[in-house]
C-alpha cells in the first residue's frame, strides 16, 4: 500500500480557548492549535477540506445544538462577558429541551463540563474539522483509497448528539460514520484514544448496525468517569454493539496488544465495509494528562494489526497532548498502514 | 400568637468556601457565614439544635451521597489539591451509581454545578443546619408550638437525594418534611425563595401525599434554569402534586401577591397538617444576585397571608444575599406570623 493521503484545513486553527477548569482550578487549555501544526509539519503535504455543508453534521447532531454552537460566543459577548464562554451549572437530572434565554443556561444545557470553552473561532474550527473528516471519507468512498487520515482538530469523540465536552464540539468520527452508513456501508468504529469516546458511544448506543469498540483508561479514575465502563454494552436494538475495554493506568504495549486483538476480533465479526479509527496519541508514555505507556514504535505495530484485518480504514484524529511528539507518533501509525502488504 | 421560637447552631458557621464559578469566572462565595450572623443578631436569643443523628438525613438522601459529603474535603486534600473541593465534569446523560475512585469523578457524580464547593467545615455546618430544621420541627410536633423558625445555613432546597448544588448540601426542608410524614402528618411545602427549589421538587416528585408549591424567578433566565418551569407538575403518582409559579424579573408585591394567593389556595386544597415554608429573602429589591422588587414590609404581608390559612408552619431559611438587610427582612416575616390573630 502506498502513502496514506492526509487531510487538514487551516481554518481548524481558529479555535484557541485560553483556559479550562481542571481539578479545581484554571489551567492552560491543553488542546492547542500547535497540536495540529506539529502533526501537519511532520506529515508533509496535506490536502484541504471540501465543504459538504451542514447536512452531514445535522445527520448526527441536534439542530438546536448546532444553532447554540454557532451563536454561543456571540451571545456570550453580547451579554457583556469577557473571555471564552463556559458554563457553570449542568442538568444532571430531567435533562430535556427547554427554551432558555440566558447564555449560561444554554451553555449548561448543551455541554457537560467546564473544560470545553467556546471561543471566538470555535464554530469555524469545529465546522472545518468535521469537513476534514468528511473529505477523508470521500477519498475512500468516492476515490477508492484504502486508507485515509483526517487531521481533525478540535477532536470529536466526546461530543454527543446535543452536547460538547472534553475539548470536543462536533463528533467528526460519528459524522463520517453516519455519512458512510447513508451511502449504504456497514460501519465499525474503533476508538483507541486514551479517554473513552462517550459521545460516539451515545450517538450510536441504540444502533444495531454500527459496532462501537473502545480501548481506554478505566473511567473509575480517568475522564470521562461516568461513561466507558465495561458493563455499557449498548441499549435496545443496539445491545451488544457497544464494547468497552477499560485498561488500568500504566498499561504498556503487552497489555494493550491483548485488548487490541480482542477489539479487532469483534470488529471482524461485525463484518463491516468500513472501519473508522478514532485515534488518540494520548496513550503515549510522555502524554502530560494521561497514564498509559505506549511508545512511538508501538503505534506502528498497532497500525499493522489493524491493517491485517483488511478493511478500508478512515483514521480520524482525536486527542494527544505531548505536542512535540505528536507528529512522530502519528507518522509511526501511518507508516504501519503504509507498509501493510495489502 | 406570641413570638416565633427560633433555632440556630453556631456549628453552622463552619462552612466558608472561598469562591464559586459564576458566569464564566471565579467570584466571591455569596452564601457567607455572615448571613446567619446578621439574622441571628437581629432576632435576639435563638435556641441551639438538638442532635437527631443521621437517620432523618438518610430518610431523604442516598447513603452513598452522605458518605461522599462527609469525606469529600478530606479526600480532596489527600489527593494533593489546594483550596475547596469542586467538580469540573458532570454526568448529564446516563447518570447512575458507579464506583468512582477519583475525587473529581465523585464531585461530578454528586453535584450539578461549579458553584457549590465543599470546604473544610461543609459537612459539619450542613449536618447542624439539618439538625436545626429538625429541632424547629420538634418545637411544633412535640411541643405544640404553632410556628417555628429554623435559621438553616447552608440552605437546602437545591440539594436532591444524591446531589449538592446552588449552595445547598442537605435539603433541610425536605428532611423536616419527611420526618413529619413519618410521624403521620400530611405535609405541604411552600417555597418562596427567589430561585426554584429543584432539590425539594425532585425529592418529592413522585410523592402523592406531599404538595410542593414554588414561587420563583422564571428559570428561562434564572438559576437553576433546567428546573422550575410551569409544565413540571410531578411524575407518576405524584402528578399534580408539584406546582410551579415562575414570575418575571422585576416582579413587585402586586404581582407576587397574586401568585402567593394561588399558591395558598393550592396548599389549602391539599388539606395538610403542617406547612413547611422554604423562605428566601433573595426576593428583596436590593438582593445582589436576584431581580424581584419586594420590600421589607412585604415580608410582613406575605407572612400574614400565609398565617391566614391557619396551619402549623415550620419556617426554614433558604437564600438571601443582601446581608445587611437579612435580619430586618426575616424579622419582618416573623412579625407577620407573630401578629396573626390565630
Amino acid at each position: 500500500m502506498g502513502p496514506v493521503p492526509g487531510f487538514f484545513d487551516l481554518r481548524q486553527l481558529a479555535h484557541a480557548p485560553a483556559r479550562e477548569l481542571h481539578n479545581g482550578g484554571w489551567v492552560e487549555y491543553a488542546e492547542k492549535p500547535s497540536r495540529a501544526e506539529n502533526i501537519s509539519a511532520s506529515l508533509g503535504e496535506l490536502s484541504g477540506a471540501k465543504d459538504f455543508g451542514l447536512e452531514p453534521l445535522l445527520a448526527v447532531h441536534d439542530p438546536a445544538y448546532i444553532d447554540f454552537l454557532r451563536l454561543a460566543y456571540t451571545d456570550w459577548r453580547a451579554s457583556g462577558r469577557e473571555g471564552d464562554a463556559i458554563g457553570y451549572t449542568w442538568p444532571i437530572a430531567h435533562r430535556r429541551d427547554l427554551r432558555l434565554d440566558r447564555i449560561d443556561a444554554r451553555l449548561g444545557r448543551y455541554s457537560y463540563d467546564a473544560a470545553t470553552p467556546i471561543a471566538e473561532g470555535t464554530w469555524d474550527a469545529a465546522y472545518w474539522s468535521a469537513q476534514t473528516a468528511l473529505t477523508a471519507l470521500a477519498a475512500i468512498v468516492d476515490e477508492g483509497r484504502r486508507t485515509s487520515f483526517a487531521l481533525c482538530r478540535p477532536p470529536g469523540h466526546h461530543a454527543g448528539r446535543d452536547y460538547c465536552g472534553g475539548y470536543c464540539y462536533l463528533n467528526n468520527a460519528a459524522i463520517a460514520a453516519r455519512r458512510a452508513q447513508q451511502k449504504g456501508l456497514r460501519v465499525a468504529i474503533l476508538d483507541i484514544d486514551y479517554h473513552h469516546g462517550n459521545g460516539t458511544q451515545d450517538i450510536f448506543l441504540e444502533d444495531p448496525d454500527l459496532l462501537f469498540v473502545s480501548i481506554h483508561a478505566d473511567p473509575v479514575n480517568d475522564y470521562p468517569f461516568f461513561w466507558g465502563h465495561a458493563d455499557e454494552r449498548g441499549d435496545g436494538k443496539g445491545e451488544g454493539k457497544t464494547i468497552n475495554l477499560p485498561l488500568p493506568r500504566g498499561t504498556d504495549m503487552s497489555r494493550y496488544r491483548e485488548a487490541l486483538d480482542m477489539a479487532l476480533q469483534a470488529v471482524g465479526a461485525h463484518r463491516p465495509d468500513l472501519l473508522v479509527l478514532s485515534f488518540g496519541a494520548d496513550t503515549f508514555e510522555d502524554d502530560p494528562i494521561s497514564f498509559f505507556r505506549l511508545r512511538e514504535g508501538d503505534y506502528r505495530e498497532i497500525a499493522s494489526r489493524i491493517a491485517a484485518i483488511d478493511l478500508p480504514t478512515l483514521i480520524v484524529m482525536e486527542g494527544g497532548y505531548a505536542i512535540d511528539a505528536l507528529g512522530a507518533n502519528v507518522s509511526a501509525l501511518l507508516s504501519g498502514f503504509e507498509s501493510a502488504a495489502i
